[in-house]
């Protein structure tokens, strides 16, 4: 399986379309999930190509882990939740649905079920919720 | 959150409760879930103690994914998968359940949707399945 440099998170590296950006640093990007399953759902990528965690270099994965945990703590405080569900996929089948690594982080709180994927969120409300964790962030 | 060394994945490592061991390496053990939501749904631990992403050590988690990219490869060639679901908890709003850091491989074909959570498999499956990742392995 090869890389398309056309998918929408190269797209978003970029510049080339927008995205409600949380964080950067040299190796990894994170921003909003427009679909979000959760309050705060975002997503974390390498910089750098990769198809998914199949094809990931270890620095790749290296990099995406040390953020996907940054961003989680930022979340659980942003939000006031009490548990992450950290979701990734590879492949068509295995649920990918953009050919480019990405980690999803789902902030958790009791009771509430995922929302079911597909719907679109308001984007006053997405630029709410990541003006909190950015606040989190400090 | 604290660490309880009583935890089951703990007592696994320890060999004090059996497992359908997979793989280990300096820093990871692999064995099978016993409530398989796929064929070969296999959890990737490391071998020092933390209770999950959220207090976790860049080296816990570098040594994890490595071990997880591996066995993708092995479950995807011994199952014929097309692709891999890559799940992880944190906290019990979060969904896990086990409070050891453990990272949930599930190899996926087109047209097979995850099992429902629970259900113990039969052993002698769950051993025929191991043999094919233990195979793949090589």
């Amino acid at each position: 399986m090869s890389y398309d440099n056309d998918n929408i998170f190269a797209k978003i590296l970029r510049g080339e379309i927008p995205s409600e950006k949380l964080y950067e640093d040299e190796d990894t990007y994170v921003f909003m999930d427009i679909m979000p399953r959760a309050d705060g759902h975002c997503l974390v990528i390498p910089k750098t190509p990769c198809r998914n965690m199949l094809d990931a270099s270890p620095e790749q994965l290296t990099a995406c882990l040390k953020t996907v945990q940054k961003l989680s703590h930022a979340c659980m405080q942003a939000f006031g939740a009490e548990g992450i569900t950290l979701q990734q996929f590879n492949e068509a089948v295995g649920g990918q649905e953009v050919f480019h690594l990405h980690f999803h982080i789902l902030p958790r709180h009791d009771g509430v079920k995922l929302r079911p994927p597909g719907k679109m969120e308001d984007f006053g409300v997405l630029k709410e919720n990541a003006d909190k964790i950015r606040a989190a962030l400090g």
